[in-house]
């Protein structure tokens, strides 16, 4: 931690501000500069006590850190790259893995229709919502159990994995027993309750980013997934909230790229949520996949127009054939 | 619903919108404008299935709703303001309401002295964590069911009403048992699972904005407490995320006023997380009160230096004593 | 500034970055941590050549400023607050200033109207646009000297000070002739060039915040007035942009705040633009001079329901009167 | 434009409504809906008087335009793709066009060492700011008419087209005898009398987006210098300015894909600001590319360490070449 005193403060001042450095178990290093005096607290800030309660000190003007603080999901920890096997499907790999299918669940035709012609145009994941977080109550919350159901049947008879959302820390072992992968949505990317018990199912987990959440604070929630044991972890970019308004949210390209560089687990794109309209799915999943990503999540519906939820960014079969065609025949995840 | 069509679509482009929407249950109206031919699709948007799957089809450019999302939180709905007693307390009446107390309950000694202290100053509801939401792994995450007794403590003791956050679903009944108001937090305010499960406690819910949480959605976030039969409802403004560095979060006065224009239900405002710095607590508090807030939640720590959180945004005594006295002398809360 | 090296980095590696901190003019003071090492470089930051440039170093890994970059705008440079006199109306002293008039001049009976209507009401200061910045080019661009020329009348007839506003360098004469405040609008206040050219007119100067300006952005953008011997300079919250959409903007209550902490020079509020709807313009401007604005600049027109610009969050007469009647019953500016 | 009524009005407020969009030479078109009344008014939306002024009448709940506001620069306009030719480069055609350079022209040994490198690379356009538009007025800003000179002499040397910055109308005349490309900077991006002054210049214009600038006001822009009668623009995405703080800006990738959907003029990406870190260039580089972009402008120096300005996200010569390479090898523009 470097600590900046004000300019003009007594000796005295600076005395208790050193004592209570070396009482919470930092070695103090004092820099005497033009104006102000600058304070190094040399020490491992991670198992330390935090000294950022010093800023309330009015002899205090600034206390910045200088250790990051995620530790298990850094590369720094694990430089080389982290593969996740699901089903025989390796993401974080060579190949780009593609999820893919409806937002919700909507009933078992409907499911298996997409599942067969995703699995068909090269998808090795089928993802699907049978719980579902909706803003407002009043609409259309999902199949649950009925739903997990469908999905097990969808993966009986096409082989794909399968990815559905966990929103409840009472439904996490129901959820774990049907599915390959635990999603994490993107309103609960800070239900630190909800990341622990995912965790303690050892499922893979997908975690969405928050709608305004900082990288450091995404792999932080990261962090408890690995501190609870659970090394299987993937990190979903699916756009930012911005004051943007003709697009749902913005795909934050810099996110794909840092957090490949930053941490060593795959970093999958949802072009779906990140556009909020098919026509853009397309071309962020090409830029995505060309700035490193290693696996795209993308909404598909054998009829979009009447989706019962995400209509308006799902595409349809013959969207998805292109995509896929597109993605395989072009560029590939950055090692 | 308001429907757009692009222009030059052909006549059997225009028969086929018009046929969807009747049997979606609409009656549609037709406009022919200049350039685009618009579709007015009359019934109500909160009973009928979703229009904006219309967004997916090539012949249409824009799905425009007329109606307000939210009903039960609306003024529309009931235009007095709604006013919640907690033990004897009245929030959204005439008295300002101030909250206050340290981030999280860290020891029963501080817990007590800080009670006094607060309710000596004029306080009538005690705020403390006992099971805290943080960021990292490797922070404190509060005392747990030890807190609560504290809190259950201090309560007796002082006569001041409780305030403390739920943040798992699993501990919804052992925080209900000792406190007076749920809060609900920022990182848990689309958490539509927790809200359930905190609105049929059947306790008053005081329901913080998500870090970048629309209005709209927030009073939708609300509409799940209504709409579960709880109707002791309080929104807490906290600050939201901007691109604004200097200072932790950004108060948006404009939502403390609009709040009490859109609902009956009482506006709290919590100045310590949208400034993160204590000098500008007195102001923020204030402003939001002169803008219509009717009550305040402000940490309060008895030695802040050493707080094990938020100690740069938490108020002394002095400090704390010298806000009640100018919010008495001072500015009401708009009726 | 703080040059923090990278974990495991060479005696040579460290040698290097410690020659560059002393060519540059400062004294490298070295820390050596429990993972990292830490070079504080004494010497003045606002005088000598940036260190940022070190962070492109491959040994680097972060350089983190010490001192404030802004020096006259600072209350470190100058305690007091500053007061601006115009034609006798102090702003920043003890009474409330309000500037109000139409968003922009549209023609002599309308201008002349609504100044007799204020200053009626209290108002000190008649704000018009004559040149108007517009989104769009197909949008009314003002009505230029012409405007100018009504605003000098309304100012013979009413004694009412005129504040307008100057978007080119090209007309900073003319425009200057007649204003008694030159004021920046959000989408110059980064166009230095203008900045420059409007102190020199030695006019006093009202410097809106950009609509994604960082608060110290903005008082840098100030130091371009003071450091071309202009010290009249007030500057202008009028709402920042942000993801919600309920409102045109989000007033940022903080910021209020926080330049009266950080700056001498008086802060004035916009609500009409803050909130772009008549309704909340009252409780934001009590809201706004609670915690700690000098004066408001209220959008006013005779008939909004037919204004030029603005209609929608102008106010007619009577609700500028009630406005100026609560804001002189009630909160003064903090001093 | 449509105009949704209030619950419950009387007949009378309703007449006035359709009076007065009659008056503005609209034909009203009403629908009587299940709680309110929604009123679609006929009319060219660009060439008559803006309804939105309606917003202020009490009886009106919201006024929503149904047309886009920018013409000349939508590609309804004007279907195909326009390329723009500067100096034999064709800008918005199958090649993609690398401008590269350093962010301030420092010295003329420092620019024709770049220029050399990156013709050298397949660069085909030297960027370099003679006049600097800086945050602080402590900070360099730019060799003015002097610089400009020694680009000039760079492009005699090497051949590269010369992009460099308009920042003052007052520099119009001598920038445009010097540029083949007028650059117009994020924080002047709306300057509208400086973008109408370029536009005059007959020369072709590069116009970023400003920082918190939404996709249709940026449009709007644009529509400023075709309306002026100059038909050589290209729009540049550098990232917007959001919450996050590990990089600098984020690239919003969607509208490098919406720009190309919506507008017929070509699309730069320049990854150097949107990054504000070297490491991240080349990924947002090749993500950019990839989803439509025609063109990169990168910022590159021989020594960043040592740079006037933007070192710590400028390239040198090695890695400029090797991200030239990977351009070319690779992924093309989207025709």
């Amino acid at each position: 931690m470097i600590i900046v005193l004000k300019p003009n403060i007594t000796k005295k001042e600076e005395a208790a501000v050193l004592k209570e450095i070396e009482k919470l178990g930092y070695k103090p290093h004092v820099m005497r500069g033009v104006e102000r005096i600058v304070i190094g607290a040399i020490g491992d800030e991670r198992t330390h006590r935090n000294l950022e309660t010093l800023m309330t000190w009015p002899q205090v003007e600034n206390v910045m850190p200088v250790q990051k603080r995620y530790k298990l999901v850094s590369r720094e920890a694990h430089p080389p790259n982290t593969a996740i096997n699901v089903r025989g499907n390796v993401i974080g790999g060579r190949k780009v893995q593609i999820m893919a299918g409806p937002c919700s669940v909507e009933g078992e035709k409907q499911l298996l229709k997409t599942a067969e012609a995703v699995a068909a145009a090269g998808a090795t994941i089928l993802r699907g919502g049978a719980f579902k977080p909706r803003t407002s109550p009043y609409e259309f919350q999902g199949l649950g159990e009925k739903g997990l159901k469908m999905l097990d049947k969808a993966r009986r008879e096409t082989g794909l994995a399968i990815i559905t959302e966990l929103l409840s820390e009472a439904h996490a072992e129901l959820v774990a027993e049907y599915a390959d992968i635990l999603q994490i949505g993107t309103r609960n990317a800070q239900n630190f309750q909800l990341l622990i018990t995912a965790a303690r199912t050892g499922k893979p987990i997908l975690l969405k980013r928050g709608l305004s959440m900082k990288i450091e604070e995404w792999l932080l929630a990261g962090e408890y997934v690995l501190s609870n044991d659970n090394c299987n972890l993937m990190f979903c970019e699916r756009g930012i909230r911005t004051f943007e308004r003709a697009t749902r949210h913005t795909l934050d390209l810099n996110a794909v790229a840092l957090v490949r560089e930053r941490t060593h687990l795959p970093l999958i794109v949802d072009p779906s949520h990140a556009a909020g309209v098919r026509s853009l799915v397309l071309p962020l999943s090409l830029g995505s996949l060309a700035a490193g990503a290693c696996g795209l999540i993308v909404e598909v519906h054998p009829d979009p127009a009447h989706a019962m939820s995400d209509g308006a960014q799902s595409l349809d079969f013959a969207m998805f054939e292109e995509l896929a065609r597109q993605v395989r025949g072009g560029v590939g995840a950055k090692a």
